[in-house]
């Protein structure tokens, strides 16, 4: 299982996928939401449509349907999360498929040896078993930036908010012939304040996070560089040939609901979001603070212009440290019914876990009740 | 551009990605029958739905629909064309990607040389472009199946009937520590006479060619050995985290249509196919006849199991051979503003040119008109 796919309780007589499936990072929190919305995210599509591999001939990307683009572009600058002006889109399946993409449009095609890749510690670990698992020429997986001293070229990711410990983050290396990826997730008003639109060079987004629609398999990417762009488009072409038109039109539509409801002022997502993740995070807190084992990071408080007030961040996974002399973190819980991901296979001290904030309220509700039970 | 994307017509003015759809082999032919089905394979999906990653949390492949695992089995026994009994389904985002996951999965992680791919020629170019574009240790593309003489293990693309010669084709090599994947993405009966139901290891499959539905971007795989379904699966998993959820749904209602059609007796698409696929056969022989230039494969009459009755192919590619002193086919039709895909990039000789017969009708019939007008 892919390791954005952790979250807690075992179920007894459960098989090796079902637990899988408790420890994930599934963002079904948000499905209540969709489920209030009724028909008015509904998309009807005839056996005749979207048959042809072609979206938008003249575009880099040839596969990116047009409605799909210019409501990316809508949603940004309504949000002001991210300057989209002069960027080209590029669609993938996924955010996953477009850190591959870049990957392959940053590293030369020809170099002697592959291109390094790292993040800062703690990073995201899918990052390495995905830039390692066909062991190209083109790329490999040299981990933690901050650690990282060679001189050659490199890619560096730069998560923010990042997972999994929710820090708004900047490039720390920045040496000559270094390239930088953003992945911005989780730069979305209810997960952390919107302090000013994202401007670099690439920058990853996915649908999974945003509104929470993980299945669609839907993220995209803004490019700066017309080059890069085209490599990355010519990366999702030889992977798979585009991407799903039906599923681009879904999230057109998605994205667009979201707009408009802020728009006309009824079914605020990103209020709905914000006041959901700060109920969770409320809650985690207070459990946290009765016991002495665990502790949470402390987000500073920021302006966010999106909401116009001052707020702090709730991000999509909880880093929690158990402190004092408890060394494994991980088997802690898990011998509590609490299944989490360690924190060495972020590449930091097993006495870190992730736990995902994003799952059904009942999900939610065990693992609290869970935890509490520990004091 | 993909080397799937070849056909004619060059207009003038044209931009190059303009010109590259004009030389595709999108297959837009079947549009018209899916427009005169009106609503019956329309699909709609609520916003609520479709959002969490996992399908079937029990599957070896999790992100399966289990709706669409039941479409493909039902066709597929309906048109007899594939064993399906006791084998897995593997979803991908068109057989592109399944292709590139057959070859993870058969590939042995830690082997001191990249496993060599191999396909007898002519063979579909694009294999040799996504074998290598990532430069994997995991494979290699050694090209030719009939001239691969190591006596180390490979992995032998069999593609039947075959792209772009429309033969029907079996495993060339056979030797001990080799494994072979079937690209039956043309074992339909539009296509080519239905002898036997398909009975291999691994068998890849695409709703590009069966129904023509290029846009939604879904293939499956027929997997025999779960183990090697498993890792197909992974691969999946790390390069796009699963498939379209959406796209899955879709496909399980077009081909329910499909086969719903045959089964009520009206609005059978395999016989409008069938008799599109054979006007178009007929009308191109008849002008290649008459211009002793040209010549055409042959194919021989067989027992159609699905139509009962004997039958010819008319595959979805034309391979087209310049006869007598003409040695670059694709330069003498390109003259002609005919645009095709040279021989070579088939491993074959430049003799040889492959033409689309799936473009829309007014395409088609420019395309005969101007090589008419080469008499």
């Amino acid at each position: 299982m892919n390791d954005d796919f952790y979250l807690l309780e075992e179920r007894t007589g459960a098989t090796r996928s079902e637990t899988e499936k408790c420890k994930s990072g599934d963002p079904t929190m948000f499905e209540a939401f969709w489920r209030e919305m009724g028909d008015r995210s509904t998309i009807a599509i005839p056996g005749w449509q979207t048959m042809s591999y072609f979206s938008d001939v003249g575009n880099v990307c040839w596969f990116l349907e047009p409605e799909f683009a210019e409501e990316v572009h809508k949603l940004h600058k309504f949000v002001g999360n991210a300057e989209t002006k002069g960027r080209h889109v590029v669609v993938g399946n996924g955010s996953t498929q477009l850190f591959q993409a870049a990957l392959y449009a940053l590293s030369p095609p020809d170099a002697s040896e592959p291109m390094s890749v790292v993040s800062a510690v703690p990073y995201y670990s899918s990052y390495a078993l995905i830039t390692d698992f066909l062991k190209s020429g083109l790329y490999k997986w040299r981990g933690d930036a901050y650690t990282f001293k060679s001189d050659t070229p490199y890619i560096e990711m730069v998560t923010s908010p990042n997972n999994p410990d929710g820090f708004i983050r900047q490039s720390v290396i920045n040496k000559e012939g270094g390239k930088t990826v953003h992945d911005l997730a989780y730069y979305w008003p209810q997960y952390t304040p919107i302090t000013e639109p994202a401007d670099y060079d690439v920058m990853l987004f996915t649908v999974s996070k945003s509104t929470g629609h993980a299945g669609i398999r839907i993220g995209w990417a803004l490019v700066k560089d017309s080059e890069v762009a085209r490599k990355m488009a010519k990366f999702i072409e030889l992977n798979t040939i585009g991407v799903s038109k039906d599923s681009q039109l879904r999230v057109a539509k998605i994205l667009r609901t979201v707009r408009e409801g802020h728009e006309i002022g009824m079914d605020k997502f990103f209020d709905y979001g914000r006041r959901l993740m700060s109920e969770r995070w409320d809650k985690l807190r207070e459990v946290v603070k009765s016991n002495a084992i665990f502790s949470l990071p402390e987000f500073p408080s920021e302006h966010c212009k999106f909401f116009g007030d001052m707020c702090t961040s709730h991000p999509a996974f909880a880093w929690l440290k158990c402190e004092g002399e408890i060394e494994d973190c991980e088997a802690l819980l898990k011998s509590h019914k609490i299944l989490t991901r360690g924190g060495k296979h972020f590449g930091e001290d097993p006495k870190y876990v992730r736990i995902s904030m994003l799952d059904r309220h009942e999900v939610f509700a065990l693992f609290i009740e869970r935890l509490s039970a520990m004091n």
